[in-house]
């Protein structure tokens, strides 16, 4: 570790103990409660596996995984906007033709996925690697199966001259986060949650579940440009008003549309699969820098280089 | 759960995605520190057994163990301070007579320790319960040994009309915290925990290690009175005036005096051995609720009773 990572790990243990003690102060945390949560972060740390991430899941639903995205990439207006990565990302999606079928469930709804990338001057980007995934028909990543023998529902594709990809898959559909680990075992956890992000108070929670709607995640890196954690969320299904991860943004809620004729002949499809199409406008490097560095400057004001900057 | 169990809970979780968020923010938390805080926290509950809680260690080594005690458990002037009751206390401790032997280690230094326990008013309390333990003079308690077979170095007096009590045990020696798990794994969690508690910057923390001075551990219950948690490190230790788990508050640091001819015929043993002596006094349920409720007034105003009392 050099010592500015040592100043920045100083820095962050000590206002961590001092979020703390000022919670604990604030709430008059009793003997009792603290040990309840004691025993709740010890039984979630000990649902953790290689395959499950339960401290990933307690940030996603408490709304932090989403605010930590946005602080460290924060998009620019005009910008596609960022969500949740999740805990299903792999690393061993195949690199995929444009048009390559990722999915081979052959009980799903057949679709065509179309995105082209843009830069925010509105100029294609090329070669981009786009990792996108989803579920099967039945609501599972591949990863959530104990005999998986490789990639299913995953794969890596690039964008041509035209800042363009395509792929077939089948429409995603909404599942449950986790409902066997501590913190989504009880509905307090996300109610609560959403208490504190939306105003509106338990009224509006009537709607709680564990459900995530149906949604397609991608992971776009190019060299130069701000690596992109986004999903697209289906418009029309049911959970999507109350994420229980909070990762739906309504810029990003796409209509599933139809394949014309001349589509399917271009891209060699069934006409009459459904079709979700979207533009994505990265930042480059420099652009979420500038933005990170402006916004650390607006909380932090002339502290913002001291003990360590916050931008990279 | 009650619904004001319930209140309070929501309450809880409210406030502290409130704060985590407040934090992240203040320190422009990064995709890759939340990931490694992740990472952290899942090999903590991953290091936790039936004997070992790394989650109580964190709480002790960042100074909010003994926060909680003060909140939990407020001391007026005069009373006996409190302390971090640590990871060592059993429930199977033996109801033992003034007098007795606690700590058969042939190895240790014999001492006899004489307790007198007083109300505020200064009046003796009879038949309060004081569960002691302390480690052998190898600087380990009994749970620490894996063939564990019955309680050792630990007992239950009972104080007579007098409100005193007595035992004969052993010095206890220093020792070392846990550092085979991830919180004391590195010392720049002790480091910068210090920082926060202490002014001084890293120039007073020359002397960080994960040393306890050594101490004999105090939790005493009697019907209407507040559970007194509490321990006594000894004058001249080493390593009293930097412990890593902030346990030692000046009032309760005793002299280890010695026998003198008097007390060894008073007490059945051989003058000369080191003597500890201390009076404890206790605060009434009604004392510590009074002062609980007077200090969560200051801090919440007119709220104190919204969403739940924070006393009981």
């Amino acid at each position: 570790m050099d010592s500015s990572q040592y100043e920045r790990l100083k820095y962050l243990i000590s206002r961590l103990v001092s979020y703390i003690h000022d919670y604990a102060r604030e709430t008059r945390l009793s003997m009792a409660e603290w040990e309840t949560a004691i025993n709740f972060m010890t039984e979630v740390g000990q649902k953790c596996t290689k395959t499950r991430q339960e401290f990933v899941l307690f940030s996603d639903v408490i709304g932090l995984s989403l605010l930590v995205d946005a602080l460290d990439h924060p998009k620019p207006k005009g910008a596609t906007e960022g969500t949740v990565l999740g805990p299903f990302h792999t690393d061993d999606a195949a690199d995929t033709s444009n048009g390559g079928d990722i999915n081979s469930d052959p009980d799903g709804d057949p679709l065509l996925v179309v995105g082209k990338v843009l830069d925010m001057k509105g100029r294609p980007v090329e070669d981009v690697a786009a990792d996108v995934w989803e579920t099967d028909s039945h609501g599972f990543y591949d990863v959530q199966y104990a005999n998986r023998d490789g990639p299913h529902g995953r794969a890596i594709l690039h964008t041509n001259a035209n800042g363009e990809f395509w792929f077939k898959g089948i429409v995603p559909v909404s599942y449950p986060v986790p409902v066997d680990g501590p913190v989504v075992s009880d509905p307090i956890m996300i109610q609560s949650a959403r208490l504190t992000e939306r105003s509106g108070g338990l009224s509006s929670c009537h709607g709680n579940h564990p459900y995530r709607p149906a949604h397609i995640h991608f992971l776009m890196e190019k060299d130069g440009f701000d690596e992109y954690i986004t999903a697209l969320p289906l418009r029309g299904d049911p959970y999507e008003p109350h994420d229980p991860v909070f990762g739906v943004k309504a810029s990003l809620v796409v209509d599933l549309g139809k394949v014309d004729q001349a589509t399917a002949q271009k891209y060699n499809v069934k006409s009459g699969i459904k079709l979700p199409e979207h533009e994505f406008v990265l930042v480059t490097n420099e652009e979420a820098a500038a933005l990170r560095r402006e916004e650390a400057e607006h909380v932090l004001g002339s502290d913002v280089d001291r003990p360590v900057p916050a931008g990279k």
